[in-house]
């Protein structure tokens, strides 16, 4: 019996939050690598924010993924036939793959995982374009002075997490803003954040003056809306904004609120900078050393929010995202052995 | 006969467009000199969007005017009587001497002034504050390169026109956003403006789709509101949004809208960054030096659009600025003598 490879290709351009029909469940034979190429067996996914923007149409960053292409997504998986010159079959290897089983490729993009250093699912997240995200927008963009006063949103996702911690390990104030009092108390007793503002309490900007009695020197940002207006509000003389996500907009069915306070940039002399990680790719493995150092030093703690079931849960567990209902990186496993 | 002083004092908190009522008309008997102070009998007084924002309360980079307070303002006249050491009766000075016809000046912020370089009104304009702003936001924050893009909105006004011409002696590529056939004719035919964009005339976006075809690399807003959107739309990668101004939302009775299309800061690596002219104090007379020798060479023009009538017409002078209806600097003079 030829194996089958099971596929989530894009069905239709979402609205607003996306519904399982704006994807396809297709399975079809699993492809011969060409002279080149390796084939990889998928093991695990990485579900990230992002993806939500490559569904639409539209001018960005990449290309969107068109309707009936296997929808993108970084993962990480093993070798298991291999004509590349550089990959050979058992290897563990992580790149943009797809929302699939199994993947072609010809090595772009593709780096060697050693789960001997971290947990494979770790390469997703904080030893990934995760951290290196986090490492390069908050250091490279934000430019914290130990003593400063950091605040980040989505404090308890995947990048703000380490983010934050990076900013506590470079001698800063850190305050996380997340959603609920297990999210707060896990970043504050878990990763050292000095406070932590939930923003499902309510009076966001009462909690902002409380917790940040200098003004914020730098902020970033990975939820855009109301939250950046109210952290505008409180900028200090000189402050970087960085800009690295806005998971509030993303499903919106409006066109996007601008953060009406923009205007304080004027006023504070500050900026708001947008990046990309892919324009720091040759300094990936000055990003990667200095995280595996502060992971291996236990300065930096790495949570990988792992949903089992396989492929076939991936539109369910894609939403987790938008409701908030992840801590740490959002993987899913495509393998049945325990992560 | 005592000489009385005319004023005008702030009366209210205007919301949205101010009213003549928003001020006082008062008179009163012309102060005397203490030691340290010098009185100046205003001649010109500057007319800015930017005091407008002086009469809100609230967290600003200068406190507010008071209630009661002379409205504050910027200006140029004589010294009259002095017991400053540093300026003598019979000199011309510019500082922030306020909305009336004599002030006391303790010397703070004050400059000379050389009539036989440049007619007095243009030290208000391009040899004062409002060059000096174009000068080292296009330059500094905005940091444009030869042959790039750059977009300048409210180009007729007293910045952009000169911001613009900057950028045209910087080698770039300029394109004016303006209001009307005849600011968009003085911009391209009188300033050597690449190109003019009438807003009036509808569909800013094709039409900046038009004249940017490479993106643009600098944006130096002084407007905010739809312009400032349309521009982030056409961003080019790495591009600098000069945040100046926002003269469209200065009066607007609701909170001002953000720029909804912000997240194209992110898809183009882009900065949006606020400044005051301030911040460059120690830079002035490198400033002045090259403003000056632009003027002196014709390569940089100066326009100064000077409102007679004197002191009693500044509500109505004012609000000039927020109906579109100068081209180039607004000033007011306040001596009887032709301009």
């Amino acid at each position: 019996m030829t194996p089958l490879n099971a596929q989530w290709r894009l069905a239709a351009r979402p609205l607003g939050v996306p519904k399982p029909s704006d994807w396809e469940y297709v399975e079809e034979p699993v492809p011969e690598p060409a002279d080149g190429q390796c084939l990889v067996k998928l093991e695990y996914l990485s579900l990230d924010p992002a993806m939500r923007g490559w569904m639409n149409e539209g001018r960005s960053y990449v290309p969107p993924v068109e309707i009936g292409e296997v929808m993108r997504a970084g993962g990480l998986g093993r070798v298991v036939e291999s004509r590349h010159p550089d990959y050979g079959a058992g290897e563990l290897v992580s790149g943009v793959f797809g929302v699939q089983q199994y993947a072609l490729s010809d090595g772009k993009g593709v780096q060697r995982v050693d789960p001997t250093l971290a947990p494979a699912p770790v390469y997703l997240g904080t030893l990934g374009m995760t951290g290196l995200t986090a490492y390069f927008g908050l250091l490279d963009i934000g430019r914290p002075q130990p003593g400063q006063t950091v605040v980040v949103s989505g404090a308890a996702g995947a990048v703000g997490s380490v983010a934050g911690q990076i900013a506590r390990i470079n001698g800063c104030r850190v305050v996380g803003i997340a959603g609920g009092p297990e999210k707060c108390e896990w970043i504050t007793e878990e990763l050292g954040f000095d406070a932590a503002i939930d923003y499902k309490r309510g009076d966001l900007r009462a909690q902002l003056r409380e917790q940040t009695p200098d003004g914020v020197d730098v902020y970033f940002d990975n939820v855009g809306g109301e939250t950046l207006d109210e952290v505008l509000r409180r900028l200090a003389r000189g402050a970087r904004v960085v800009i690295c996500g806005a998971i509030s907009q993303y499903c919106a069915e409006q066109p996007p609120k601008g953060p009406a306070n923009y205007m304080q940039l004027l006023v504070m002399r500050a900026s708001m900078t947008g990046f990309l990680v892919f324009d720091f790719a040759e300094r990936y493995p000055e990003g990667i050393a200095q995280l595996g150092q502060w992971l291996a030093s236990g300065e930096l703690r790495s949570r990988e929010d792992v949903v089992t079931g396989g492929l076939e849960r991936f539109p369910e567990a894609f939403l987790m995202l938008f409701r908030g209902e992840n801590t740490g990186k959002l993987i899913l496993q495509l393998t049945e052995a325990a992560a």
